[in-house]
């Protein structure tokens, strides 16, 4: 059985955002994307991928489509394609998101 | 932008598992499956699809390709196209779970 692990997966590093692989195939990542305070993923977009967040631990400052939102522990949103989007951890404490795209870039 | 709460969507029901759309395209599926005590998925297949349960609250008793393991909150899963797959709640505490399928059946 393929079974994965947030406890065994994590990882935090002080130089940038940590990119964990849970599952992917030739259509999807799933990934657990782990920021230290500070720490960003970039805005930027895709033309034909759909993204997924869901936060797992702490709180994101989200970007999407020109919208700015802090979301915490339990809440999800999507960048769907061509929408600008991107994670900051403006927080004191770690963040840990669960994240799904697809199709591939 | 399109934020999902689990606290807002949450639901249960003595009937049956309660399956609830978190956000999908023409593409995938992301639910929420919330499963009181006893209830289950049954076992079933998909010949195309991926299916990923992720255990967000609980414990469920998941049956993948003639495999049977008990995963808790944190812990993942997945059905690779063509194998045989379900899961039971059978502890005695709610059990939700965050599902994503690609592509649609």
């Amino acid at each position: 059985m393929e079974v994965r692990s947030v406890r065994d997966l994590i990882r935090f590093s002080d130089e940038k955002m940590q990119k964990l692989p849970l599952f992917e195939s030739p259509k999807y990542f799933c990934d657990l994307y782990c920021l230290k305070t500070g720490q960003d993923q970039r805005i930027h977009s895709h033309n034909e991928s759909d993204k997924i967040y869901f936060v797992l631990r702490g709180k994101g400052l989200f970007h999407i489509a020109g919208e700015d939102r802090e979301l915490t522990e339990g809440e999800a949103v999507i960048a769907r394609p061509g929408q600008d989007h991107g994670v900051k951890n403006a927080s004191n404490q770690d963040l840990v998101l669960l994240v799904f795209m697809t199709p591939r870039p």
